[in-house]
């Protein structure tokens, strides 16, 4: 492959930059039910379970679509037509289960805060003191559209109290955030393919307590949505229900065998950690804010205030920013003009600088002198 | 890639066989925003539009997931909560249907004809004629199930004459034999990426008659599977409303264009008619019988009824073709033992001529005579 150009760097939210040894694990075509696919997705499964810490709790059920197809598939086999869950809420992936739930026709109630705020761990103890009805607390581990890390252990210890049912969209932090489930009680714990573990886009999966799961029969509210019959399918002949993105599961399980090589969870967090300073520090000193104070901010994607400077053009600054080799994010914040840059994926120090540099000189040629945001 | 080693041929209904081109286009990452990536996606839905001859009538709406995923999301979308609908059945698709709508909570009748057997015309007219309620007609082009090809033409006027709005499953057909929106009247057709057009599995999609769609906000069961809702997303910002399968998709893509140079849907089908024809020919000179006559098979893939010789062991010939480089397909008839050869993906004479010989070679180390099935 070294006749290819490099193709822009992702500092997204994903799909994120692979490596070339995980694309190239999908030039190859597998017949769905064939010994090699079905060794292949089985060692996908048993790993995703180990990540998570849940051998001899949890089992993994692996769904074809994006992220929130697993989060839909999730809720719908969880939560019984006369459950109700409640929901924590602090950006959009929060409101996005509202919405699902409304599509299953599940009752629910929310638990709001802004979206620089952390879930509020005493309103959830009062509603679940209050509500005997709530069966199930969803929560969103790293919410992206800020970036902020929910308080998931004191979550899950609250709703472990309480005796209700806890599932975790851990979408964007799931192999680079631990959540053992060892040290976190959940029910449930959702990701996909290709946020932290670096897969590419086609599948989600959901990590499931088995005496948990075992108990959903007949609760989903869609044939292709149903992770019970999913589960039991897969159990029992080792095969996907509806035909499997081979190529998708072929790269991710190229791709975990890089993550565990690189180290697991403890390696990546640090890499990405290491991706977030070197962006979060670049840009303070040239005058820019972040919207989290650090203390709240996950290693995955920061948010930065919009500059003040009138010559500041976002539009441009992303196409110039593209051109110079880095792929950006708008932000997705409802209380304030923003943009996200995402330390995730294949990019070490090497890329952060670069991006940085890039950064810099696009903004000299701007003629934008300073990053500092309208005040507040 | 001169390095690699040829995989085996998949002589299945699917994941199949694509080119080395189709595969090295997913040797890139995409952000799912970015402007090479939205062009490339807009260009798969308007080429699908043209190859079902729909420009002007219908739009292409595409879906994460299998082609299940996008049936499922077709009928939920399409049919709404008061509606009712007639399924023609005869093999496991059509059943699937019924399925669905059981999820989906939608009314329906079913008539069903033997697996063998083509869905009856005569049946369908009693149905529309004295069921009032009755808003959508369901059929499956060619039944994978037996390889049935469905009288399609037919039961669409029938359909039309009668007012009601049809839906074919053409999962398997799709691309290889002519469903022109211009000679057949129907408001949405349904395939995925991984058959007839070569794609590699990870999405499906619809081709749904745009004023139909516009009537069908709120319909949907399920928030992935909302159609109308992620076209109107779609037009509005040309992305998916969800992380889209970006390598499937460009996999789509290039796969698309080499079926363009091919020759389209009249190429294709002769080349996929002429590999069944030899798999046909070459097997029943061995005295092995198909299921179906010549004049209901499709160009797709073939079943064969399971020989009565006792030393013919299915397992052991399965593994001894996969050894030799060609992977078939067990049956999935309910009427008889039986095992399935398909004719479609990137094979073409050579490859069909190959798999006979193999064939043949395992028979004769087996020590089977013939090929001649068990009398009815």
């Amino acid at each position: 492959m070294s006749e290819q150009v490099q193709d822009p760097w992702l500092l997204t939210p994903g799909p994120l930059t692979t490596t070339m040894e995980t694309k190239e694990a999908m030039l190859h075509d597998w017949g769905s039910r064939d010994a090699s696919f079905i060794e292949m997705n089985a060692r996908v499964r048993d790993r995703l379970v180990k990540i998570a810490d849940g051998e001899g709790t949890h089992v993994c059920v692996p769904l074809q679509g994006s992220g929130t197809f697993a989060v839909e598939a999730a809720l719908g086999t969880l939560i019984p037509p006369d459950g109700k869950a409640l929901i924590l809420i602090n950006g959009a992936y929060g409101k996005r289960m509202a919405t699902i739930l409304d599509y299953a026709g599940r009752t629910y109630a929310t638990n709001e805060t802004p979206e620089d705020t952390p879930v509020d761990l005493d309103a959830l103890t009062v509603s679940l003191e209050n509500d005997a009805a709530i069966t199930h607390v969803l929560v969103v581990h790293c919410e992206t559209t800020s970036g902020i890390l929910n308080p998931i252990a004191e979550v899950a210890e609250i709703t472990k109290r309480y005796g209700r049912s806890l599932i975790i969209d851990a979408m964007s932090s799931f192999g680079a955030v631990s959540v053992s489930a060892r040290e976190i009680f959940y029910d449930a714990i959702l990701a996909s393919s290709n946020k932290c573990l670096e897969g590419i886009p086609g599948m989600g999966f959901a990590i499931i307590r088995q005496c948990v799961l075992e108990g959903c029969k007949g609760n989903a509210h869609a044939l292709t949505l149903d992770l019970y019959n999913q589960w039991v399918t897969m159990e029992a002949n080792k095969q996907w229900r509806f035909t499997p993105p081979t190529h998708v599961i072929a790269a991710f399980d190229c791709a975990i065998s890089q993550y565990l090589a690189e180290g697991g969870v403890a390696a990546r967090n640090k890499r990405y950690a290491n991706n977030c300073r070197i962006i979060i520090d670049g840009l303070r000193a040239l005058g820019f804010e972040t919207v989290l104070p650090d203390e709240l901010q996950a290693p995955i994607i920061v948010t930065f205030k919009m500059p003040a400077d009138p010559t500041f053009d976002f539009d441009a600054f992303y196409d110039q920013l593209k051109e110079a080799g880095y792929v950006i994010y708008p932000g997705k914040l409802t209380v304030a003009p923003s943009f996200r840059i995402g330390g995730i994926g294949n990019l070490s120090a090497a890329e952060m600088n670069g991006a940085l540099d890039a950064i810099k000189d696009i903004l000299k040629k701007m003629g934008v002198t300073t990053g500092v945001p309208a005040a507040a």
